[in-house]
């Protein structure tokens, strides 16, 4: 099922800031939304929160197991370097689905340094752990958790949306829209190194020229 | 000497499309510039053609290791294919100075997926090959040369410019300033990761919505 419009959406790390930010804004806009976190109680907790925050009742919590079987897209959400240990332990639960990886392999302390994992970029060791049977989409890695979080804030940065199943990438290019961030398919899941690294670029530019959020814009189209 | 205001500067690869462009914007600012070729009768040509464009005398021609030698600053601007033989050829020439590399490491025909070398992007080699006595800055990547050519353009585009050595980026900053671009210091050398594979993402997006050239603006700085 790859409707957006009326899809259940899981966002593992959903108890975090990235991924509580998306969260919010798609129950806001009527999805049915499941918080996942490492327990349970975590996740009930941090969705009983979201719904009284914004006065609705589609949002429920679980464990990320849970929380990837009851859902038709599944949101990665977690740091880097709970990345892979959390796609195999929802693996089970992901055939046929679209798991939007929004890792961005940061190597603290330093994060204004863009350090990809050998290979290319984080996203495609994902990919190459679950296979084909699932539909891989990077996205959302350069988009400030803080401007999520406040609804009414204009984000002034586009999303880069890669993708081998183009489908897939339209998808989340279309649930990026619903929550008022211009997106953009930006070519093959290898091309999430572009979408990966650049947040390390931004956080350079943020202490160079001391500003708080930088962000890109893609012009020309 | 690194201030731009007076700088010479020798573009290898002059006579290609994005040199060109670049030759052909410093020369009408002002700048004595020197069109770098494989052969000095193919750049004098070049050159002479650029002068009467323009009506001035300040640009002349030479072979790549001529060039590199009259200048402050020298940029690589060669296909990917030529980059380590020409800054071979050009190595007794650039000691102090700056060395400006605009290679994109397209590899064709898939030009609109990143394909980065391994072990990150083609300017580390660069610097690598030459040592720290050479001050090697990544930038222009991501500007039609098409626009470039084109004095009265606006262009759309902002260039990231990236550099171990900050007074080097800076000034390669200042460059882009004058011939009209807005550009911003992005951090370390290994930060040219996202400068030379967002040239295949801008490609990825012009087939994809049909656009002949897109480009990237930064926001909040």
């Amino acid at each position: 099922m790859q409707n957006a419009a009326s899809a259940t959406i899981a966002v593992l790390g959903g108890t975090g800031k990235e991924g509580g930010g998306l969260a919010l804004r798609w129950a806001h806009k009527g999805h049915r939304v499941i918080i996942g976190s490492r327990t349970a109680e975590r996740a009930q907790e941090a969705a009983a929160e979201m719904n009284a925050t914004l006065g609705t009742n589609n949002v429920t919590g679980a464990a990320n197991p849970d929380a990837a079987a009851q859902a038709d897209i599944v949101v990665l959400a977690v740091p880097y370097a709970a990345q892979q240990s959390t796609v195999k332990e929802v693996e089970g639960a992901l055939a046929g689905k679209i798991l939007i990886d929004v890792t961005v392999p940061l190597v603290p302390p330093k994060v204004s340094r863009v350090q990809l994992p050998d290979g290319g970029s984080a996203v495609e060791a994902v990919q190459k752990l679950l296979g084909e049977g699932v539909k891989v989409v990077s996205a959302f890695q350069n988009i400030s958790a803080h401007h999520l979080t406040h609804l009414d804030a204009e984000i002034e940065c586009d999303v880069l949306v890669c993708a081998d199943d183009v489908e897939a990438g339209d998808t989340v290019v279309a649930l990026a829209q619903e929550i008022g961030l211009r997106a953009w398919y930006a070519g093959p899941l290898c091309n999430s190194v572009v979408a990966e690294g650049l947040t390390s670029v931004l956080i350079a530019l943020n202490r160079r020229y001391k500003v708080p959020g930088s962000g890109i814009r893609i012009t020309g189209v």
